[in-house]
């Protein structure tokens, strides 16, 4: 049985010893930067760590692994581009360090880099795997569409927020797991219990992060407190609080988000209170653990050594940093 | 046995019929614009056609041909971006008509419609498929950015060009004649010859393109004459000037080359006397006529029936204008 550090190293070998067309040096180099600057490669251990709830022997699942930790870094590097965003992971992003064409093309390749590693699933459960994966990479898109729609549309209702960062965030968690659990050789039932499982845990993992922009340790979480809340970002507070919130708070909030001129610490300030007044943070804890209870219920229910679940259910609870 | 327009008809058919995740449908709307604003078809109708020559039943091939062309259209999204082209095939392109960030992500969708339209290959021949497609995905990326890269390098050799537009271009014609004889149930030998194909035809092709800019008729291609030497584009006829002038033609060439302020017909004129002075049309002819004549010698090797072969000949003469 291997634990999660085990698996991270395995997945790190991995994705060093990915071999590349380097004609074009400068296509890669930028695919070498995104994947050498840390991540918690989460999703590939998720893969291997369902794989081995069914099989000691994990070696098939490590390049699909690493092929879903290359696809995530290909939709961080293009989502980066259309979010603007200058720094990921406290390094400059790609096309902050290059320039954006560079970022559209050298992501590109990364998608089918990504590919290859799939390629090299074993033949039995090639078709099968490569379908969740590539559905997931469909709907990751359609999550990132929802997001920017959702930024400049007026009204989200929470069914609807939830609905996005399942589609961003969630489904590759819930692929990841159950494309693990397909290479280990489960049957249909415990691989779609572990796709579940993923999916809810990515949910309470999408909003807890929400959560920890403004009730998080900024050292710990390495953001500014209150980030999101600057940026004019939809979070699931926000959304909550408009949800909830009588018409002049609506309205407060409404003209909160819409500045850009305000003293930062002030709309923190502000934005806080009214959440307080709206018992937003409990409320929203309450979602989240909902969703992270579920997950799991899910993984109990899953037809595999209870010690090798206990290793997945402390992975899960490190993702959404309960087990302190 | 079917005929070129036959075959058009089954690659639209299978085009308007795919099938999006529309939950956002913001996302598919440039997808389903860019692959309705016309196009050849080559390489999908390549694909059939290959598949023809050595099987009547080509249904297995219909839907990795749509994927062929998806592909490619995911690159003149992303292509068209990097170049900040505002018009492909006479309609605004994606960017233009949208905005980057649209082009990005609904480009980036497209890349795994397409790895979804592979997945229905049959399972017999799926990975073998999926391979040859990948690896001139990968290819495609590498001539990008070769491109990109020559058009800021001073000098670029003759062998240089070639390999970067058998990267850009020829790799996925190449790879697409071999999708469709592997689907027919050619033996590699066979698969390998019809590869090989294409990647000349591409080749000529492509050296044939940057005649046409300057020695084409206009009204048939679609393009201003001179577009090329506008844009100080380099070009096969300039990559060869530039080999073979004399230091006062270099110097000349690569004065008129880097300039933007002046009369476009006047530098058309002043280019065009020099290639005139160095017989760089007859040397470019010469050259792509070489790949041309390579390609059909691969095409008669091949073991099948010399009627089909005829088809797929003719559609290789009618890409390279020589069919008239």
């Amino acid at each position: 049985m291997y634990n999660q550090a085990d698996l991270k190293n395995l997945v790190n070998k991995a994705i060093i010893n990915l071999s590349y067309n380097t004609e074009a040096e400068k296509l890669i180099d930028p695919v070498r930067y995104i994947l050498s600057i840390g991540g918690k490669r989460i999703r590939p251990v998720l893969t291997l760590m369902a794989c081995n709830l069914f099989n000691d022997k994990i070696d098939d699942a490590v390049m699909p692994a690493a092929g879903i930790e290359v696809f995530h870094n290909f939709t961080l590097v293009h989502d980066d581009i259309m979010d603007q965003a200058p720094v990921r992971r406290n390094f400059p992003t790609v096309h902050s360090k290059w320039n954006i064409n560079q970022a559209v093309l050298s992501g590109d390749v990364m998608a089918f880099v990504a590919n290859d590693c799939f390629l090299q699933t074993p033949h039995c459960c090639l078709a099968k795997v490569f379908k969740v994966f590539n559905k997931a990479a469909v709907e990751v898109c359609v999550g990132q569409q929802l997001d920017i729609d959702f930024e400049k549309s007026g009204i989200v209702s929470q069914e609807e927020y939830i609905r996005m960062i399942e589609l961003k965030t969630s489904v590759l968690l819930a692929a990841s797991a159950k494309i693990g659990a397909i290479i280990g050789g489960a049957d249909d039932k415990d691989a779609e219990l572990l796709y579940e499982f993923g999916r809810n845990l990515g949910i309470a993992f999408q909003i807890q992060d929400d959560l920890l922009d403004i009730y998080g340790d900024a050292k710990v979480f390495g953001k500014m407190a209150g980030g999101d809340i600057v940026a004019n970002k939809k979070t699931f507070l926000l959304v909550k609080a408009l949800e909830t919130g009588s018409a002049e708070e609506r309205k407060q909030l409404n003209a909160l988000f819409s500045k850009s001129n305000i003293d930062p610490e002030m709309k923190i300030k502000k934005v806080i209170s009214i959440y307080d007044k709206l018992n937003i943070r409990s409320a929203t804890e309450k979602i989240a653990k909902e969703y992270f209870d579920t997950a799991f219920i899910l993984l109990d229910k899953v037809n595999a050594d209870n010690e090798r679940k206990k290793e997945l259910a402390q992975l899960a609870s490190s993702l959404i940093g309960r087990d302190k």
